[in-house]
């Protein structure tokens, strides 16, 4: 084989209680990337979207986790060219970094056979993290390659725990907005309450309990982020009234995606994810503030072959 | 029914790394309590154990609980009498507190035809906690009423999640020390590092998953505490050595039970249970403190009525 395609899932991480640990991969949007193996050495990236990233390999995260699957690939003679249409915008919230690190070593790791395992191509692939948020964390990588829900216990060493999950729907505003990651992470407070910690592994326990017991009142229950929401969340306008509503519509809850500024809400049914997808335009209309909705579902089989030849 | 026979078991409460919100239910110790149902008002409470307790009722750890239980009683009319054999040692941290209330306020029920929810029993059990160390906690109380693992995910308001899990191997070492919970709990700082309190969530993730999934590697690799241990494990002489030594003889792990001075080990093997107590008694030999070990198994149906008639 010489040649694949393949659609990386965005994701979201944190999943409200979780923060570092938890991660869930989406239906939509997704990255098409192509990917061809080549007997020139290098990496050549080009992108046919518009965000106008750099394509340096070294500035370019689905290059940096190329570089570091090369370097510990056997044969020094290969190469590969990579064109890439992204379709999750870089600075969502929804794992755009993640999705082409991750997407370009999963098509790598195709064309050379299989030859490394799942677990390393997560390690590769952090180093595309490192470069988009100066911290390697595994958090969307995980479950963009895995699917489905996925813990990161420990990342030294890296340990990845798949949950199974009941069906649900997943509402996702992203207002057109910037947060960085870099600055997300420093308004947090290097200590909390004890108290408020014990709250949150009671949540992180009853969500993880909740999934895998398809619980969806326990998920619901357990949907609550006392620690790091109340100080993230005064960077998204709307954020407060979005989840709200969104609660009153039916939610099972839902929070801030990654660093944010995505929001994005679960349900049980596909009709209350609409209605949260309408309500959240509702708001955002009202704030004048550009934005882009999506209804979707949990994908359960992450970073997807579409072409090969 | 006008009398009824029960015993109520030793819990193992925070399991490690879930603090206040984990508890577990032990075959060996158990505690026998006799409870008649009488048409004379009020509690009368004897104990035929050498423990030489408070037997007014509301002073003492069973009539606590069974207070609250008549208080939401509509039949004023009514009394017991109870008759108590406490096998497991007040302060020894494997919840004997819990034990004296949950044990009555589940033998009243048993007479009064079920009147109450198990979490009404829950509820009154707590008083008796209150009693014993200040703070109404359920970490014990509820593996003791359900059995089992139990996840406490929320005291206010009260949110008890159970937990499958594998069978297990439980070996206790009791050094016979003080260590008041109220103290073990004053020890503890207020506040914690937001990346011990990530770690510590991501470890109780991975316990839940763990049990859920009967994947004992993954429960052992989970069984690590960075926040309260460090600092309760110096009150008890020859953790260390106990956890280092149960660790390289092939425990799954374990720590401290409650606030202790009891340490508990699970094992996926007997065999393997056995070794730790033999070497769990060398240590506490060696260091000329007195104790008293048990090699028991998870108990899966909490209090258990033994005779009625």
């Amino acid at each position: 084989m010489k040649k694949v395609t393949i659609h990386a899932p965005a994701t979201v991480a944190n999943l409200v209680c979780g923060f570092d640990v938890l991660g869930m991969a989406l239906n939509d949007p997704q990255d098409i990337m192509q990917l061809s193996l080549s007997d020139e050495p290098g990496i050549r990236i080009r992108h046919t979207d518009g965000f106008n990233l750099p394509v340096e390999p070294a500035n370019n995260v689905s290059g940096a986790g190329l570089l570091a699957l090369l370097a510990e690939y056997p044969d020094k003679t290969i190469g590969f060219d990579l064109v890439t249409e992204k379709c999750i915008k870089p600075g969502s919230g929804l794992g755009s970094s993640a999705a082409s690190s991750a997407g370009a070593v999963v098509a790598a790791n195709i064309l050379l056979n299989n030859h490394f395992s799942k677990a390393d191509l997560v390690k590769f692939a952090m180093n595309g993290e490192k470069l988009a948020s100066g911290v390697k964390h595994a958090d969307n990588i995980a479950p963009c390659i895995y699917g489905g829900v996925t813990l990161i216990r420990s990342i030294f060493p890296l340990d990845i725990v798949q949950l199974s999950a009941p069906p649900m729907f997943v509402t996702v505003v992203h207002p057109q907005i910037e947060v960085k990651t870099s600055d997300a992470r420093q308004i947090l407070r290097k200590e909390v309450l004890l108290k408020d910690a014990i709250r949150q592994w009671g949540n992180i326990a009853g969500l993880v309990a909740g999934f895998m017991k398809n619980d969806y009142d326990l998920i619901s229950r357990s949907l609550e982020d006392v620690i790091i929401e109340p100080v993230r969340s005064i960077l998204i306008p709307g954020f407060d009234e979005v989840k709200k509503n969104s609660r009153e519509a039916g939610a099972l809850g839902g929070g801030i995606s990654g660093s944010g500024p995505s929001i994005f809400m679960l349900s049980r049914e596909e009709k209350t994810a609409k209605s949260i997808e309408s309500l959240m335009q509702d708001v955002f209309t009202r704030l004048g503030i550009d934005f882009k909705t999506y209804t979707t579902t949990l994908n359960n089989e992450g970073v997807k072959i579409t072409e090969q030849e």
